[in-house]
């Protein structure tokens, strides 16, 4: 078996999940104060409609770290109790599907995540450079 | 930037991936002749009636050898037309969903269904060399 590293290293999504996680140690090697982000609350809807939970950029900051955690070197979950009962209701008709049209929606929807996770890496390096006033 | 191929050889998506490619590997090494296959009616459920059309072993050969070239190099189509209209529906409710779901959502999607894919792989190959009467 050929290592996996030589036979994907010109992958669009592995190009993407490397992305990810070099946003996510630039923000890590900028906030040197993670603290100064509690209580900052978030522009993006989803922090606050779609959790239906308030999440501050500390929260976000945690939150991005955690899944460049999995991206890199955690197994995948089978059992994730992360999916909720509305995305539990959306596998439903998906468990029929032909899975040529299964990989291409989840590699297409996967790619797509990775590259709104990491503007959204760069946007809180960003405002934390904004908070502690160091020009971006 | 760290090499992709450094930081990602323990992941398990990655190692989903990679055994795939090593199965459609073998099948190509053990199928010397694809077109034993045509017509060849195929076991699964999804191959008839998921896609609506009559797909023999001949067209799951070339269905799984089309998905490793994705897999290895191909860029990610962000205008999939493979997605059809039934997924397109599936895809407006995640829309707005918290990406940390979405994102966990999508590994564990494509995980699974490279899995499955993995085990079809296998399959076709033993059906080939009962077809052509060699022991498996």
């Amino acid at each position: 078996m050929q290592p996996a590293a030589a036979k994907f290293d010109t992958s669009s999504l592995l190009l993407a999940l490397s992305r990810y996680t070099s946003a996510v140690s630039d923000m890590e090697k900028t906030i040197l104060l993670p603290s100064l982000l509690r209580d900052v609350p978030s522009d993006d809807v989803w922090d606050c409609e779609a959790t239906q939970t308030f999440r501050d950029l500390h929260g976000s900051y945690l939150m991005l770290k955690a899944i460049r955690n999995t991206v890199e070197s955690s197994p995948v979950p089978l059992d994730d109790h992360n999916i909720n009962t509305a995305l539990n209701k959306t596998l439903e008709p998906l468990l029929d599907t032909d899975p040529e049209v299964l990989f291409h929606f989840h590699l297409r929807g996967l790619f797509s995540v990775m590259s709104d996770l990491t503007k959204k890496t760069q946007s809180l390096t960003k405002k934390y450079k904004d908070i502690i006033g160091v020009a971006n």
